[in-house]
C-alpha cells in the first residue's frame, strides 16, 4: 500500500521537461502540421452571420425580464448583474452577463510515443474566431454538449475524462473564466495520460509540448481553452533544472529555478496566502442578478445590447452554418468586446530566481471576489469613459517598455464559443525590480508559488493562466515556428 | 533577501508541540482558571428572553418579502433560499437562511511566556449559549462590530489583526460556516504572534494549547469560533514526532505520524484533489435567494417561523440584557435548531498512520457546492420527515460503536451569536479499515492532507474543522481537566 508520490512527481516533471525540449515531433512534424491545418481550413469551413438578437432561432427573450435563454433551458442565459463596490473607483454599475451554471470539461489527453509525451490536440473552428480553426484541447465540452441537448454527435474522446481514475490524472482542477463576462463560470481543467491505443480521428493530431509552445508564439492559433489546460501541467521540482541543464544561464536559468526554488522567493507561501486573505477579506463587493431590462446605461435594440458610451462590449446574435461540428446549423447570442485588450505580465529576476508581478483583481463574476491577475489587464480605450483614477496601475510602464525587454508578444483569442472576435495582446516583459512596483494589491511571486496555487480553484484568473502557459513556452529557447 | 522558510515552519511546529505538551500553564493554572470562570459567571450575566419575531426592536420584516433585517442595513438578514438538486434525494426544497455578506474576523493572539506559546482566550457570554460564558478567541467580530454600527465599545485587541503584517502571522485564511443556516458566510480565521507587552483585560486569560486541549473535553466550554481558529494551527512536519517522542506507540504514534507522513497515505494529494474536483464538478446544485414569504412548507406566526413537520429549525426572536458586552441591551432573530446533532469522525490506522474518513458534503449555502465534512453529520430525528434513502451513510456504524472505540466524545455548542442552544455531540472513534467504508463520496485521508487543505478556503466545513481541533487535542495523553 506504500506509495512513492514524491519520486512520481519528480519523474513526471522530468517527462514534461523532455516533451518541452522536443521542439519538433517525430509523429507530426511542424511542417506537416502547417500543411494539415491549411487543408483543414479549406474543409472545416464555418459561415457566421451577425443576426438581430430578436431573430435567433431557438432563443427567446423573456417578455418580463428581457433575459435571453435557450428554449431547452440549457446552454446559457444572458441576464443582468448589479454590482456594488462602495470603495471602488466606480462604486456601482450594472451590466449584461452570461450565466452558465454547468461545469464543462476542458481536457487534454496525453500519451507517450518514442519515450516522449504528446498531447492530443484538435483543430477546431468556432463562431467567435476571427480567423479559421484554432488549436483546442482534446475535449472542450459543456454538460449540455455531452448530454447531447442539441442532438449532435457524441463528443469524441470524452470517455477518457469521465471517471478519470482509470487513467493517470496529471492535473484536475476547476477554474474560473472571464469574471467580467461570465457569472460564476467554472470549467474542469483536466490532463489525463493513457497507454492504451488511441484511434486518431480527423481533425486531431499529436504534438509534443515543445511544439505546442512554438505554436503559442503564433497569433490566434492556440485557443483559450488549450492555454488554460496547458497552464496546469506541473512544471515543478528541482529535476527540471537538471533536464534543462543547457539553459542554466541568464533568463532561462532564472525562469527554470523559478519553478523549484522555495527559499529564494521574496515572500513565503504563508505570506502570499495571508496577503490573498487580506485582500479578499477587505474588498466589499456585492453582486445581485437582475433582469436584463433593469440595466442602467445600456441600450437594447432589435439588433444588439450596447453600452451608451459605445465602449466595453455588445451582446450580439450570430447565425452559424458549420461543417465538422456537432451540429450543422445554429443561432446563439455572443459577447462582442470593443477593441483589443492588453494582458501583460512584468517579470524580474530576484535572488537569481524569476518573479512575476501579480495583481489581486476584482471581477464581479468571480466565485470568490478576487483572483490573481497579470500585472496589467485592460482594454485601454475603455478608460475614456471612466474617471482618470480608474486608469490601471502599471499601464504606463507597460506602454513605455523597450523592445529588448519584451520576451513574449502574441495576440491570442478568447473563447470562440461565447465571445465574438475577442482578442488580447499577451505580453511578457522583463524589468528591474524596484520600489516603484510596490503596491498593496500587487505582489512579486515565483512561478513555483504561482503554480502551487494553480492546483486549487479560483486563485489564478484565466488571463493569468494563459500567461503561465506562455511563460512555460519560454522555458526552452524559442525558435520561430 | 534569502529566507529560510522550511526551517521556520519546522521551528513553529516544534513550538506548537511544546505548547501542546504544556498540559498546565504557569501563567494560569487550570485550577485557577476554573475559579476565574466561576467568578465571571456570576458577574458577566446575560438575560435572554424569547420574544415574538414581530416585536424585535431595531428589526423590521419587509411588508413585501417578509425578509427580516436590521434597520441600519447592517448585521445580517433572514431571507429565503430555493434549492434545486435534481439528482438529490430531496430534489427541491426551500428554507429560511441567514445572509451575512460581511467577512468577520476570528483571531487568536499568541505570545511566548517562559518559552511556551500561550493563546489569549476570552470568556464570553453569548445569547445562544445554553449555559454561561464559553471560551472564545481573542477577537470575534463582524465588520459591523468593529465599525461600531451599534455604537458599542471598541473591540479589544482588534488592532493585532488589522494589518497583521506588523506581527508574525501563523495562519490566515477565510473559511465558511454552517452551509445549512448561512448563505455564503465567510470568516477570516487568523492566528498572530506578538512579542510586545500585551495588557491583560478583564475577561481574558493566557492558556497554553495543552490547556485549551484539556478544556475541549468539557461539554459546551470551548466555543465554535475558538475551535475553527484552533484547527488552523499548523500541526505539521516530522519535527512533531521528535517533540512527541514519548507518544510513539499505538494510537498516539499513529496520530502524530499522520501530521507528517506523505508516502504512507492511502491516496496521493493529487488523487485527493482530483476526487474533490470530480465530486464538485458532478453535483448539480442551483440555489436562488427568494423572499421569506415565498417558502413552501414553512409556517410563520407572530412568534416564529417553523417547518410544518416541526423539524429542522425555527427562526425565533430574542431580547438580550447583558453585562460585559459591547452593548447592554438588544434584540435579534436567531436560528433555533430542533434536537442535538451528531458529528462523528471515524479514524483508522493504515500503514501505521492515522487516516480519517471524510465525506464530500453538499450544503446549499456553501460558496463552492461541496465541502469536506466529518464521516457523519446530522440530527438523527430530522430523518423522520425524509425518505429512508436520505438516511446518512455510516450513521448505523456510528450508532453501533463499542465504548472502547470512542476516543473523543464531547457535546459542544455552535455559534452563540446566531444560533440558539445549537449543540452537537462531537465524536471521534477508531475502526478497522475495510471495504465496508468505501463509498464514492467518502475518502480516507491523513491529517497532513486534511491540514494542507485547511490552508485554503472552503475545503473543510466548520464541523470538520471542529473535529480537527478535537483530534489535535488527542495528540498528547488526555488527562481529565
Amino acid at each position: 500500500m506504500l506509495r512513492a508520490c514524491d519520486s512520481e512527481e519528480k519523474m513526471m516533471a522530468l517527462r514534461i521537461a523532455e516533451s518541452v525540449l522536443s521542439r519538433d515531433g517525430a509523429l507530426t512534424e511542424l511542417a506537416k502540421f502547417r500543411h494539415w491545418l491549411a487543408e483543414l481550413e479549406k474543409t472545416a469551413h464555418m459561415d457566421v452571420d451577425v443576426l438581430p438578437l430578436d431573430d435567433l432561432a431557438g432563443w427567446t427573450s423573456s417578455p418580463i425580464t428581457g433575459n435571453i435563454s435557450h428554449d431547452s433551458g440549457k446552454f446559457f442565459t444572458v441576464e443582468g448583474l448589479d454590482v456594488r463596490m462602495p470603495d471602488g473607483v466606480v462604486p456601482n454599475w450594472s451590466q449584461p452577463i452570461i450565466s452558465q451554471p454547468e461545469v464543462g470539461v476542458l481536457g487534454i489527453l496525453v500519451k507517450e510515443f518514442d519515450g516522449v509525451l504528446h498531447c492530443l490536440m484538435q483543430a477546431k473552428v468556432e463562431p467567435g474566431n476571427h480567423n479559421g480553426p484554432q488549436l483546442s484541447p482534446t475535449v472542450q465540452a459543456t454538460r449540455s454538449n455531452y448530454t447531447q441537448v442539441h442532438r449532435g454527435r457524441a463528443v469524441p474522446y470524452l470517455e477518457y475524462f469521465r471517471g478519470p481514475s482509470r487513467y493517470r490524472v496529471i492535473a484536475d482542477v476547476r477554474q474560473s473564466e472571464q469574471g467580467s463576462w461570465f457569472n460564476r463560470k467554472r470549467n474542469r481543467n483536466i490532463i489525463v495520460e493513457t497507454d492504451e491505443d488511441v484511434p486518431l480521428l480527423d481533425g486531431f493530431c499529436w504534438l509534443t509540448l515543445g511544439q505546442v509552445h512554438r505554436l503559442l508564439a503564433v497569433d490566434d492559433l492556440v485557443n483559450m481553452d488549450s492555454r488554460t489546460v496547458l497552464s496546469c501541467f506541473p512544471f515543478a521540482g528541482t529535476g527540471l533544472l537538471r533536464a534543462f541543464a543547457s539553459h542554466r544561464g541568464g533568463f532561462h536559468g532564472s525562469l527554470i529555478r523559478s519553478y523549484s526554488e522555495d527559499e529564494r522567493s521574496l515572500h513565503s507561501m504563508d505570506d502570499v496566502r495571508s496577503w490573498i486573505t487580506e485582500v479578499r477579506a477587505g474588498v466589499d463587493v456585492r453582486t445581485r442578478v437582475i433582469a436584463l431590462n433593469e440595466l442602467r446605461f445600456w441600450r437594447r435594440t432589435e439588433e444588439r445590447i450596447s453600452h451608451e458610451s459605445g465602449l466595453f462590449f455588445d451582446v450580439i446574435g450570430v447565425g452559424v452554418r458549420a461543417g465538422g461540428r456537432e451540429v450543422a446549423e445554429w443561432n446563439q447570442p455572443m459577447i462582442a468586446p470593443v477593441g483589443t485588450g492588453l494582458v501583460a505580465l512584468l517579470v524580474a529576476t530576484v535572488n537569481e530566481v524569476l518573479h512575476v508581478l501579480v495583481h489581486a483583481r476584482v471581477e464581479p463574476g468571480y466565485v470568490d471576489v478576487v483572483e490573481l491577475a497579470p500585472t496589467v489587464q485592460c482594454t485601454p480605450e475603455n478608460y475614456a469613459w471612466l474617471p482618470d483614477t480608474a486608469r490601471p496601475r502599471f499601464l504606463d510602464d507597460v506602454q513605455r517598455l523597450r523592445p529588448d525587454q519584451v520576451l513574449f508578444d502574441t495576440t491570442l483569442s478568447e473563447e470562440g464559443g461565447r465571445f465574438y472576435h475577442a482578442r488580447n495582446r499577451y505580453l511578457i516583459a522583463e524589468v528591474d525590480i524596484g520600489p516603484e512596483f510596490e503596491a498593496p494589491d500587487f505582489r512579486w511571486m515565483t512561478l513555483r508559488q504561482f503554480v502551487e496555487l494553480l492546483r486549487h480553484s479560483y486563485y489564478l484568473n484565466v488571463q493569468a493562466r494563459s500567461l503561465v502557459a506562455c511563460l512555460h513556452s519560454l522555458s526552452a529557447t524559442q525558435t520561430a515556428p
